[in-house]
């Protein structure tokens, strides 16, 4: 029996009492909407659901009626209201077993975390009949695959958004790509420093030229993912090109899992030059940023966390008076801090942040948002001064990516100084 | 024709193919949600569906039979996509005319825009048989309330959040609570260091002595939220005093918004104490968790990214020869790390992270996940040693919350030193 499914639609079923009952929105929808959208898979669905095994049942029998493609995450943890796994034996009608395989991956994945594996834990290794095991490597429920008698292939991910991301991108896209056979070409680009409405409009005739193409946008605070999709590979590959063309320097790479973080590194690893930090309103993020990305060690050396005044002055040895009368929030601290970062750390360059996340702290001549980044390289030093919108997370997440966009430009020799 | 309705439950579907298309989260559900909640209604399902007549009408049909209450936002604009009104019409057999009054107050918004009703305006004044309208006060798009055959109460709100918000507060909760009788409640906690099986163990006889309670958690690294509900107030709070009382120490807040950083920030801020942080494999992600919460420079003073050996020499004063002997990721290296940002710094007490966050960098001796944790006070300081699990971004996470669960538990005096 097969059902009149929707071509290339897929429908995403997010099970949890916990979304309903706290309002949470389902991000793992969002982001596995984006990659299926990056590959040509539209969403024509998305349904949330509590840990209730009869809705669920009936919600996925549903799904897998109407669309070829039925990604379910949440439910499969070892607690008493994970029933996602019952509620697929129910609704497809594949009784559950305990896989033997499975069973003995959970032992050694709790022995090596030196625990043991407790009867409820042990449910993790009920299997439909039927379907294959997807293995969980950073964390213990293992995910699911299956065909349906209607002909949809379900995927039951974990809801936890690191393990089903991770498990998205490694194991299901991959079984996805080969369903769909010759896949939509799509090619990727991430620019900094443009807004939505800036890219659309650099790129809009692009897509006039080509009728087949389409242009996706995902913006984030100073990052915008930008998907250029054809009907064909060397068309997708001509529209990526001449979109770069446009954007000039603000296009930083065509990986879109990778930040301005490892732009920047990538340069400074191949010249062997290196980077330290001092931050203040970034509180550390801007570290974090840079050590999010394994093997960072190689170009970047320390940093400075000089939050309070006092810390200026003692760990940077910036003079006390001085940010008494310029303020901590100023041009001349931002240029001292990157100064004493290079020179106590002797990295080739250093990046200084200081600046007014909010939600407090704000005066009319130093307003919420203002931030000062400064950018040193030998002796030469060059702040710029910002005024970033949105809430304390968003500043800062702006203050720490511009600093990193300014070392960026500034290694091409794009930029200052 | 009454259906068996899932009682104080509602059912959330919005329209919109951008929602799907663009892969954006449907933040009115998350709104409405807590709306609802608030006056002890749950949501029992959440849907999201393209501008498709057919899709939309299924689900409304669906949804109305199983639940008392459904909220539509959506798909009531003048565009040629927006088809909510006719979804409604097929689904619930009640067809649409034009209302005069409808008519008349479109005109009289439109005129006062200084513009006439174009004839796609015109659409916005349809009305489903039977359906009561709700002005709305600040967009064009009347919503719409109307009952079912099945007994269900369907409300239909502009798509636009502001507007939906408005009609929302202002006009559908007196409707709903007029429908309904007495709320249920909920209770909310949050623990540290504890797994959901864990909890799950000390809690579940509580819940075998309460029929109406039920309990549900949300895991993150280090971090558990609990959530306690029953069908009344009292009830609720009995159930989240016991709950906190078998759990002990690991329970460090009653507010679901807030992590260890503003327990352990609460603590210093009433004492007037203050803290430093030296942080290796984190790079600077404690740091910045701390200073997450606004007003946190009134407890963090600064912390150190020592991120490569040189800099746990130049910028601590740890003796090479010690990091040379013992290795950076050691209990020593730790213990010389809290010590130094305390005594640089000046602070109450510090904390020092150093380990193997991955994926490269294990060995057999230390693997992946090993990170020492150092906490000084005074002269005293205490390291202990951990093995987390997960990925790179897991165990940073895991050893920036475990540091910050040891300062919570020693300013309790429950912890060392």
């Amino acid at each position: 029996v097969s059902a009149a499914h929707v071509p290339r639609q897929a429908a995403l079923v997010a099970v949890g009492t916990e979304l309903l009952a706290d309002g949470r929105p389902d991000t793992n929808a969002v982001s596995i909407g984006r990659l299926l959208s990056a590959r040509g898979v539209a969403t024509g669905l998305r349904i949330q659901v509590p840990d209730d095994e009869e809705e669920i049942a009936r919600m996925l029998s549903q799904a897998a009626e109407r669309f070829p493609l039925v990604i379910v995450t949440g439910g499969l943890g070892p607690t008493v209201d994970d029933v996602t796994r019952e509620a697929v034996a129910r609704a497809f009608g594949a009784p559950l077993s305990e896989d033997p395989a499975a069973l003995a991956a959970l032992e050694a994945g709790m022995r090596a975390r030196g625990r043991a594996l407790t009867p409820a834990g042990r449910r993790q290794a009920l299997v439909p009949r039927g379907a294959e095991i997807l293995p969980n490597p950073v964390g213990t429920a293992p995910g699911l695959c299956l065909g349906t008698a209607s002909g949809a292939r379900v995927f039951l991910l974990p809801g936890v958004p690191h393990e089903m991301q991770r498990m998205m991108v490694e194991q299901v896209l991959t079984r996805i790509e080969e369903m769909l056979g010759a896949p939509l070409a799509w090619r990727g680009l991430k620019a900094a420093g443009l807004t939505e409405v800036q890219v659309q409009e650099h790129l809009i005739d692009l897509l006039a030229s080509s009728p087949s193409a389409s242009l996706t946008l995902l913006a984030s605070p100073m990052e915008i993912s930008i998907i250029l999709r054809a009907s064909e590979p060397r068309e997708a590959d001509r529209l990526a090109r001449r979109a770069a063309e446009r954007l000039g320097e603000a296009v930083f790479t065509d990986d879109l899992e990778s930040g301005l973080e490892s732009a920047a590194g990538r340069i400074l690893a191949v010249r062997g030059e290196t980077l330290a930090v001092a931050e203040s309103c970034t509180g550390g993020l801007l570290g974090e940023l840079i050590t999010r990305v394994p093997g960072s060690s190689q170009w970047f050396l320390q940093g400075w966390v000089t939050y309070s005044n006092a810390s200026k002055v003692s760990a940077l040895g910036i003079a006390a008076d001085l940010v008494e009368r310029e303020g901590a929030v100023s041009e001349a601290t931002a240029e001292l801090m990157a100064q004493a970062a290079r020179r106590l750390s002797g990295a080739s360059h250093s990046l200084s942040i200081s600046g007014i996340a909010g939600p407090d702290g704000g005066t009319p001549e130093k307003p919420v948002g203002l931030v000062f980044i400064g950018l040193a390289t030998g002796d030469a030093c060059v702040v710029t001064r910002h005024l970033f919108p949105g809430d304390r997370e968003t500043v800062r997440l702006f203050a720490a990516r511009t600093a990193l966009n300014r070392l960026r430009l500034a290694l091409d020799g794009r930029g200052a100084p």
